[in-house]
């Protein structure tokens, strides 16, 4: 198997022509970067290899009808034509035999290889390969002429085109050197990015070749070739592995193995940088010596492997690119200046810069689904928590509260905060919080507007003082444990409350048992019969039950209640006030919203509808699932309980005006003693407002502009004066829909490798859509008269579905759930990798221990200090170092400040499981409306990596880590 | 790297002793079967080896503190010990570097190889091994020391009892040889066969060797090796892999690949018979040749891969098992001799050969749950049908009929059939067909009862002549098309029935709307005031609404209808008889039934709870969630409508006896007019006992004692008698409960490799546990007092979701879900893979239409032919084969016989997908009571691997073609 070409083993001489500064590594199997052809490793200043589309066209037909045929394409993973179906099977990782890759080193061996040739098209480029010493004249011109045929593409019609004969043979003249238009409209073409190569592998059976015939050829300058690959992309590699039939299906082996070396990125970078045969043949040594190696007894090799959730590289990545966030974050001067209020001052001066660009920024379409999107997430918001709210109070506050609240809170906010895509709202905590101020101001007969506005002020003097004083730093004594004892007790508060207040719903509007005297109601004319004291009991009965009373001689009628009083008549007997029907109804009502909220939840991730049609159904599955109870309601018009909505535009307190008075009928010490509960109240807004602020400016974000922790935390505080003076509720930056809200800014590369989602390029900073959204809320409170169809239990499902969310999407839950599984069942977790199971469910077991009592203390009258309970678990926290080791709280929690020093690398250990358990890498939340904030902030590891990078949570366990430093640099 | 025992290249000449007999292939490599170590091989002739356990030791703690620990174990899947989390990790398909391979070739290649070594003890062993002579006496002593080192295992306790210790480190005294207390009482051992060898591995870095040493030792007789290993299992293979610590992490890995090597099947078959070390380096390269290679670009290399669902092995196993089904069932002499009722006799002959054993091969423990486990998912079917028989029929039948006929009907067939394994039950397509000729004999005004019984008569002389003319061979024309279509009509009629009957109860339980006149009832006394003429209107209204009727002056009194009744008075007004809360608190019970039956039979597959609860939870589905329902509607204690149930023990019509008279009030002439509704019911009753029968003698199920297909058929025909005259339901063979039957009586290895199903030995055949079953049943009908209490609402749940499960279990239905899936999202299915995806649109739509034509056809007065147009649809399938190629009716479909040569070997490949598409795999129905049997036949193909084999379904899309095939060999 010698060929002609085999003097060219050092190079082809015709073709040497390696610019030399590109040659970092003469032998190609150095100390290249690892990630050489990743998609955005352009900002780690690497220079950029263009993305290689390959694409195996295979010889088909040999004797009689002899055609090229593209059978398999790879830009990631593999795709292969399946040949009955017409069609690109699913991208999967490519497999091969060995054997295959050896031979194909041996025929590159003795074949041509011809880098930097200097060929300009299809035509030049094949009479360079045809151009070895064992064909004969006759025979080179066969196989130039073969080789110019025109191969038969599957392109793939997008959803309307039909699919017009692209895969039926087509004969081509040979000269055919313009790609042709089926190649031009080619869908793929449009998800390539710009700049992307083309790399093409021939392969077949060629039975009037004497020998094989190898010949590997690297394009100086890539044009393109004709119709030889399926999209019109400029050439850079060519590949031709021919030869008579005795290797049976080596060949296409073969090619597929070319086609797959050329496609993992570190055989690309050496390929490209190769200056001759050995170059090349060291590459592929390379390859062989970093394959991964399945054994044939133990796996189908025809088997498909999905791709994985995250590549090798990309996994390396992510963990030096924590590493390097401590940088930039202590840049963005979180804490900076060594004076008070220096932060603040830096953060002002920072976000000034930016102030007009945060308004021409604005300008994409993107922006207006954005608003689309978060006004209706907002405003769903803003129902729910205001009904809440209205009961929660007694009154004291309602929806209009929260509609006006809301709107001028969230513009203030992003007109005004060092983070502009926060989306302020009620939250879970702070909703608990008033509602036991609430309890506990109606049980010492306080007036409560006043006693609030004073409890506003004294959170307002204290969030300064944390401004000041620069108190970000302590964000990071909430470790995981903390927060999840946070989230987990809100979640559970929400839960209780939504089964309550539907069970309360039973007692108001009884069920009516057969037994029962459930059938007595008619009016009666005192007027006309005599008065009522002439009825009199004919049958005094042993009970005293109102059904057994015999009413004598009456003027009666069968009118229903509001008739007969009309007619001046009086309903009398136990029915009349009853209301058949509306218990069940309202629990179905509960239910069905409860679980269309959750099922349009999950289609998200389902199979069924194209994908922005599953976004939205994912998406709005709050707003659709209210819709959906309101419409079964009025279809059926029963006399449900509905949101008390005021008809006009006054607060929702009788007799009051939009601004509290400073005292009402309180005592003038109230004002002083208010600020115990302010204090606690100041807990909480600290833990919710920069937990949520730390997750919004996460790295992975790419925030061009930079954070302002301490700039959020004072405009929560002022707005928490005007809200408490104007008797509006509470805001603080929400997690779940500030995601959202950044979510639906992505800044996405077009370039789409086919099996790996788009590369995220940032998002559109800018405080013109949170603005617009929250004018738009403000002009909604106009809709006020529609807002009384919302029947109360519909509102109590989706409260119900906001808790249940929020609770199920944290580690502890997750951690609950391995109690019930047998060890042999449970996932392949990380955490049980590294933590023994009996250890798992210790520190499982004191989370709920924690849990009981803080429901316990919440149950009883003390309820109000629950904040304070909550820092409690820091303690609890700090106490557990002495329980668990420093490894093993490394993977259940994080690890405090003091100790982060002592993490061993070890525990970063990248290996990740294949298991198939998809439902740990399935995003745990939809990004819709709902704040079911008091759960949010614990699930947020969870939560940014399914919308930047889709790996395994628990690789990133303790992402939070050097988040939180980044808090603390420059102290 | 050259070791003393170079020399010993061709075999160490001491323990040189192969039995050349056992050798048949010399060179190790060659024609070796392609199942060497598959656990039931036996059955196929071939010697079968013994299991191996392949434990890796590793030499941790250089220098300081060296001890062995045991760091992995392979059986058929790796097992890596966590070493934080002290667990052994999930079972997972081992995956190597390829340059660890190649070392380990070198290694073994300049190492000791010993075969066939006649040691008889470790110290002996040890010694042997390291009397190399590159050691000096000195180190030898040292290593010698150290190899007798006890090793530390990790072994994991069971359920109760606690892990003690055996995870810290023991010292160990030099010459312990005798297995361990916590090695014999490891719960390991029990899992594996008697007869299983062990293999163990030591590697790791010893400093003080100057070069590696390597030995590989088969042990001519397989002795425990004291404490190595961590099960006390002889041990046949011993491999040392130590050296200095120039390779690093390389020992592991070298250590990992020769544990590899000894677990796959190929290399093992092959080790156990070489007789040099060409033989065993010969093995590893034929590996090397195997091996499935992934590029180290596109994959992580320590993730882990979940053990496929079918191993190559096994998978061209069960093909060529299929293939080999059309011999053994001809021998079961399906249809054998060439006379009338020759294939009848020749079942009674053989059936009657095991008649004895038929009672003796009950006397098993599992005989006990197996009669449990039926007994209730009769009795719950009996309930269910019983119920709505009762309805179809208005009381001509009722649940007393239906306990009276299965018990009779089943334990009758359980003696006599051919197959006793075989429940009988009410199915749908019976129960629609009986509800259509009920409301025909309604229409025309015809005695019921005595019409059915000549209906039956006819249908039991049409069977009989079926059986006499062996027309058992026509069920191969029914292809999966027309059991799709059968099966989606039954389930569709079952959703439809089901959810009318509830909103019938809407009618019948009017819902109060808050404007209508619900308020009016009163008790009055015409015996008191005067009689009911002095009342007159006062007020006459332009509405004659009862609700606006002035009563003027009456003697009334608010008392609850029944007590007013029982005073003498008469309960007036609209509402006196309107139950409210009833419609919707039925609704709830229905659907709390319906999704409690889904979920709990969910539970089955998923990570909760032990294997047992799980099963039991999902096995008693229908049960548990009639139970429930039955506890919540007793609990409220409203009206619901519930089951009729008689009060004693006679006939549900009031005024038969249980003899059915002939004629009853019809002409004479019926009797012969009955024969055209019994050729339809005769259609219905021959595919739903063929059908099933067939997927119940399957090969798959290794049944010993043979089929009875006329038997059985012949046993129907008889009871369809015996039932008609008596008034009692019709009964047929029902697949699903059947299956359970079986599925409770498999026989199964107790081995069971790690991370492999237990094997499948075969079915306790016998008459007996069915008997019990039905006598039990029998002896239930005096639980009827207590049926009394079941809500019809909750029966009516488990209808629908008996339809549900029906209908979700189908091909069908997949594909018209694929209608819904965008080209990118749709599951890997092998369907998809050759058969372009507008083909099976097109399929699927002409399947939708012809669904749509029967629909209509049911809904016309004419709905009691349809048996007709199901068999329409064979001819509608004959048509189809102009529309589609046989290539694409294979995928989609089955050939029918005629073109079964025709089908192309291609079309079995045996390519499948790890797609992570779970949901493909896994059960599709739970093997509870539920008998939704229209659809079953259709959905056979997954239901039995899934039962026997855990692979994809499409793999086995035409399994039915040869096991139909095997109906009719000897034709």
């Amino acid at each position: 198997m010698k060929l002609p070409g085999q003097k060219e083993f050092e190079v082809s001489s015709a073709c040497e022509n390696v610019p030399t500064g590109e040659l970092d590594n003469g032998t190609g199997s150095g100390p290249s970067p690892d990630s050489p052809s990743d998609t955005d490793r352009g900002e780690l200043g690497v220079p950029k290899d263009p993305l290689l589309f390959i694409q195996l066209n295979e010889l088909l037909g040999w004797p009689q009808a002899l055609e090229w045929r593209e059978t398999g394409r790879w830009v990631l993973f593999e795709e292969k034509l399946e040949v009955g179906a017409g069609r690109w099977s699913v991208p999967h990782v490519p497999t091969l035999a060995l054997p295959s890759l050896q031979k194909l080193r041996s025929l590159l061996a003795e074949g041509l290889v011809l880098l930097d040739c200097p060929a300009q098209s299809f035509l030049e480029l094949v009479e360079q390969v045809t151009r070895v010493d064992s064909l004969s004249p006759e025979l080179r011109g066969q196989l130039q002429a073969l080789l110019l045929q025109r191969p038969q593409h599957l392109i793939q019609p997008t959803g309307t085109r039909p699919c017009q004969g692209s895969a039926h043979p087509r004969e081509a003249s040979h000269s055919e050197e313009a790609p042709l238009k089926e190649q031009r409209q080619n869908p793929l073409r449009r998800k390539l990015p710009p700049g992307a190569e083309a790399g093409a592998v021939l392969a077949g059976e060629l039975g009037f070749l004497v020998q094989p015939l190898g010949a590997f050829v690297r394009l100086r300058d890539p044009v393109v070739l004709g119709p030889l690959t399926e999209v019109p992309l400029p050439s850079r590699f060519f590949c031709l592995l021919l030869g008579p039939s005795t290797l049976g299906k080596g060949y296409h082996e073969m090619g597929r193995a070319m086609a797959i070396l050329l496609s993992d990125p570190q055989f690309q970078w050496s390929v490209r940088r190769a200056s001759n045969l050995h170059d090349l043949l060291a590459a592929l040594d390379a390859f062989l010596e970093e394959v991964t190696v399945l054994p044939p007894g133990r796996w189908d090799p025809t088997a498909r492997i999905a791709p994985p959730k995250c590549l090798p590289s990309q996994h390396k990545r992510i963990l030096s690119q924590l590493k390097e966030v401590q940088g930039p974050s202590a840049r963005h001067g979180a804490l900076a200046e060594d004076r008070l209020f220096g932060g603040l001052i830096q953060d002002v001066r920072r976000k000034a810069s930016w102030y007009p660009s945060d308004f021409l920024d604005a300008l994409h379409p993107q922006c207006f689904s954005a608003v689309l999107y978060i006004y209706l997430a907002t405003v769903t918001n803003a129902i729910t928590f205001g009904g809440l709210l209205g009961e929660a109070t007694s009154g004291a506050q309602g929806v209009l509260e929260s509609f006006l609240g809301t709107a001028v809170a969230g513009a203030a906010f992003c007109l005004m905060a060092g983070q502009p895509l926060t989306i302020l709202s009620s939250t879970g905590p702070v909703l608990v919080f008033e509602r036991l101020l609430f309890s506990f101001s109606r049980d010492y007969n306080l007036d409560y507007l006043p006693f609030r506005l004073w409890v506003g002020i004294w959170v307002a003097t204290f969030c300064l003082a944390l401004v000041a004083t620069e108190a970000s730093v302590l964000v990071r004594y909430f470790t995981r444990f903390t927060e999840e004892g946070f989230c987990a007790l809100i979640s559970l508060i929400f839960i209780y409350d939504a089964v309550g207040k539907m069970l309360s719903l039973t007692s108001a509007y009884p069920i009516q048992h057969p037994g029962y005297p459930a059938y007595g109601c008619f009016c009666q004319y005192p007027d006309l019969g005599g008065n009522e004291s002439q009825w009199m009991r004919t049958e005094p009965k042993d009970r005293d039950d109102i059904s057994s009373l015999d009413l004598g001689l009456v003027n009666a009628s069968l009118l229903p209640p509001p008739e007969c009083a009309r007619r001046g008549g009086r309903p009398h007997g136990p029915s009349c006030h009853a209301v058949p029907d509306i218990a069940f109804f309202s629990l179905l009502l509960f239910l069905t919203s409860f679980l269309l909220a959750m099922a349009l939840k999950h289609v998200k991730t389902s199979r069924f509808f194209p994908s922005g049609v599953r976004k939205v159904l994912g998406d709005f599955s709050s707003v659709l699932a209210m819709l959906l109870g309101c419409g079964l309601d009025s279809f059926l018009g029963l006399a449900t309980p509905k949101l008390t909505v005021p008809s006009e535009f006054k607060p929702t307190l009788p007799g009051r005006g939009w601004l509290v008075s400073p005292f009402g009928t309180n005592p003038w010490w109230l004002s002083v003693a208010a600020a115990l509960p302010a204090l606690l109240l100041s807990i909480l807004i600290f833990m919710d407002q920069q937990i949520t602020a730390v997750i919004l400016n996460r790295a992975e974000y790419k925030l061009r502009k930079g954070a302002g922790f301490h700039l959020d935390l004072f405009c929560v505080a002022v707005l928490m004066v005007l809200t408490s003076a104007l008797g509006l509720p509470w805001y603080v930056s929400a997690t779940v829909i500030s995601l959202a809200h950044m979510d639906s800014l992505r800044r996405e590369s077009r370039a789409c490798a086919l099996g790996e989602p788009r590369s995220f390029l940032g998002i559109r900073e800018q405080r013109l859509t949170g603005l617009v959204v929250f004018i738009l809320t403000g002009t909604s409170i106009f809709l006020a008269p529609v807002l009384k169809f919302i029947p109360m239990p519909v509102l109590y499902g989706i409260f119900l579905y906001m808790g249940v969310a929020a609770i199920s999407s944290i580690q502890f839950t997750k951690r609950v759930q391995l109690l019930f599984m047998p060890a042999k069942q449970q996932p392949d977790l990380l955490l049980l990798r590294h933590v023994p199971l009996s250890r798992v469910h210790l520190f499982t077991a004191i989370q709920l221990a924690c849990l009981g009592l803080l429901w316990i203390i919440k149950s009883t009258p003390a309820a109000i200090i629950f904040p304070l309970m909550l820092l409690g678990l820091v303690g609890v926290r700090k106490a557990l170092e002495r329980v668990f080791s420093p490894q093993e709280l490394l993977w259940l929690d994080e690890l405090m400040p003091e100790k982060e020093r002592s993490i061993p690398e070890k525990g970063l250990e990248p290996e990740y499981s294949l298991s198939g358990d998809s439902e740990d890498v399935s995003p745990r939340w939809a990004l819709s409306g709902e704040a079911g904030r008091g759960g949010e902030s614990a699930f947020v590891q969870e939560s940014s990596l399914k919308s930047n990078l889709s790996i395994k949570p628990e690789d990133l366990i303790n992402t939070i880590i050097p988040l939180r430093s980044s808090l603390t640099q420059v102290h």
